[in-house]
C-alpha cells in the first residue's frame, strides 16, 4: 500500500493505492503548496487529505512510503513539517517530486513527452526517461508566464482601463468586468467612464497583482468580441511557443495538457483560438488532465519498484476517478 | 511675495518669487507625494521646502499665498497636515493645483497645448485655456503606462529571463540586470544560467513591483543591443499613442515633455528611437522641461491676477535656473 499525493495551489488530493492500481481511499483538502499558503498551512493540508486517504486502517495494511507531487521550492523547513505530520500517520518515508512529473504521468505512463501547463502561471516540461529534462516558463506573474490565467486577467484589465479612458477599443469586457469587481458606475456616461475608471483602478491596486488571474475566464466567456479575441490569439501563440521551447527533434511522445486556460478555456474555445499544439506533438496524442494525482501514484509505484505499464496505468486513473467522482 | 512648490515623488522644490519674477530663495526637500511617501513626510517635506524658500523673512516680505503643484490624489486628510505646516510659516492660503499644470507651465507661458510625461509612469494632457482638457494614461505600473520607466525595466526584466531561460534572444542586458541587482553568478555556463536565473527571479520578487523601473536606464545605456532596441522603439511608439489620444484637431500649441524617460532617456537617444512628436506637435515647439517648479511660479502669479506674459515668464525660469543652480 503507498499514499500518492498531488499538492496544488488551492487544493491537494491524496489517493490510497496497491501495486495492482486498486484504491482504497481518497482524501481532499485545502492549498498544499507552501509558496502559495505557507509551510505550515501546507503542511497541515497534506496531512489532512492523507488522513482522510488513509481513513481507519491499521496494522499490516499500513502504507509505509508516501510520495508527494508539488511545484515550487521543496525547502528543508516544509520538508521536515511535512515529514512529522505524515509520520504522525505512521508513514515513514516521504518522497517529494515536482508536479510537473505528476501532471505528465497523470496522462500517460510514457518515459519521454511533453507537458504544458497554464493555469495562473504557465509551465512547460519535457520529460526524458521519466525526470524532468528541461522547463521553460514558470517564472511568475511578474516575470513571464505569457499566456497564463494571469497574463490573459491582466491584459483584460489593461484592454478595460484603456477603453474607459478612451484610449483603446470599446469592449463588452467593461461591463463584465466592472460587475466581477463590484463597481456600479455606469460607463454609458462620460462622466460614469471617469468614475467608473477611478474605481476600477482602486479596485486593482486594492487585491493582490495575481488575482486578475480571476479576470481570465471572462475573455473566454466574449471570446467574439474583438478585444478578447486578441489577447486569446496573443495568449495562445505564447502557449505555443512556450511548448516549443522544449521540444528536442530527438524527442517525440504525447503532449500533456493541464491548469484551467488550457482544459477549460483554450481546448473549449473555437478552433481558432486552440493553442496550436498539433505541429509539436507530430502525430502523438494530446492528452488533457485535471489534475496530477493519477501521475503522483503512478510515480509511487514506479519509486517502489512497481513497472506500470499501460493496462496497469489505465487501472490506475479508472480507479482515481471513481473515487474522486463518489467523494465529490 | 508666494511661494510655488513643485511637489514630487522623489523630490520637492519651493520658490518665493514676487509679482515681478523675481526670486528670494530656493529650498529642496525629499518627496512631497502623500501616495508615495505617507501623508506626514509628504506635508513634512513641503513644509521643509518651504522653510529654507523663505529663509529669515520676516514682517512686510511674508508671502500669504502657497500654490503647490502635485500629482496623484489631494486627499483631504493631506491638504489639512499640509495647511497645519504651511500656516506655521504665516502661509495663510494654500492652493493645490495638478502637476501636470505645473509641468506644462514650466515649458510655456501659453494657455492652449500639451503636455507628455513619462517617468517612473506615464501621461499625457490637453491643456485648453490653462486648464487640464482631457488627461490619459497614468494608472501606475499594473495598469498602463506604456512606455514608462516601469514598463521599460519590466521589459527588460522580462527579456533577461527569456534569454537565461532559453526562450529569449541572447542580450547584453542580462550581464548588465544581473550586475545591478548584485548577482554573481556566472550565466557563461549551463548550471551558471540556471543559478543567475533563480537568483534573478528571488531578487525581482522580493523588491516592490514599480522599483523595476530601476532597470530602464540599462536599455538607454546598450540601446544598440537588439533586444534593447526593439523595447525602447516599443515604448517610444507608446508614448506617441499616449499623446495622439489627448490631441485634439482644434488645438495646437507646444508639446511640453517631462519625466526621465522622456528627458534623459528618449530625447537623447538616437533620431530613430526618439518618440515621434514632430507629427503631433505640427510645427508648434517640442519643449523639455526638467521639473514643475517654474510652472508652479506661473500658476501661483496667475492665480494672484497677475498677468504672465512671454517676458515675464522668460525671467521667472532664468531666476528659478539660477537660484536651483547655486544651490545645488
Amino acid at each position: 500500500m503507498f499514499l500518492a499525493v498531488d499538492a496544488g495551489g488551492t487544493s491537494t488530493r491524496a489517493v490510497l493505492i496497491d501495486t495492482l492500481g486498486r484504491a482504497y481511499g481518497y482524501g481532499r483538502a485545502g492549498g498544499g503548496n507552501p509558496t502559495a499558503t505557507g509551510i505550515g498551512p501546507a503542511a497541515e493540508a497534506i496531512g489532512y487529505a492523507a488522513e482522510r486517504a488513509m481513513g481507519d486502517l491499521t496494522g499490516s495494511g499500513q502504507p509505509a512510503l508516501a510520495l508527494i507531487a508539488m511545484a515550487g521550492e521543496k525547502t528543508a523547513a516544509f520538508r521536515e513539517q511535512v515529514v512529522g505530520r505524515l509520520a504522525g500517520l505512521g508513514l515513514s518515508e516521504v518522497v517529494l517530486d515536482p508536479d510537473l512529473l505528476g501532471m505528465f504521468h497523470s496522462g500517460t505512463p510514457a518515459r519521454d513527452g511533453y507537458a504544458l501547463i497554464a493555469g495562473t502561471g504557465a509551465v512547460a516540461a519535457r520529460i526524458r526517461g521519466g525526470r524532468l529534462d528541461r522547463v521553460v516558463g514558470g517564472k511568475g506573474w511578474l516575470l513571464g508566464d505569457a499566456g497564463s490565467g494571469f497574463w490573459i486577467g491582466h491584459a483584460v484589465a489593461r484592454a478595460v482601463v484603456a477603453s474607459l479612458d478612451g484610449q483603446g477599443q470599446r469592449t463588452v469586457l467593461t461591463g463584465l468586468v466592472l460587475e466581477k469587481l463590484g463597481i456600479e458606475a455606469d460607463p454609458g456616461t462620460l462622466a460614469g467612464r471617469a468614475e467608473a475608471l477611478r474605481q476600477l483602478v482602486s479596485a486593482v491596486y486594492a487585491r493582490p497583482p495575481v488575482s486578475l488571474a480571476e479576470l481570465a475566464p471572462l475573455a473566454f466567456e466574449v471570446h467574439d468580441d474583438r478585444v478578447a479575441r486578441a489577447i486569446l490569439l496573443d495568449a495562445s501563440a505564447a502557449l505555443a511557443d512556450l511548448l516549443s521551447a522544449v521540444r528536442a527533434p530527438d524527442l517525440a511522445g504525447p503532449v500533456v495538457v493541464g491548469g484551467s486556460i488550457l482544459v477549460r478555456g483554450m481546448l473549449a474555445a473555437p478552433a481558432d483560438l486552440q493553442v496550436e499544439l498539433v505541429p509539436i506533438a507530430a502525430g502523438h496524442p494530446v492528452i488533457p488532465v485535471s489534475d496530477g494525482l493519477v501521475g503522483a501514484a503512478v510515480l509511487v509505484l514506479r519509486r517502489a519498484g512497481g513497472n506500470v505499464d499501460d493496462p496497469l496505468f489505465h487501472r490506475i486513473r479508472a480507479e482515481i476517478t471513481r473515487l474522486s467522482t463518489s467523494s465529490a
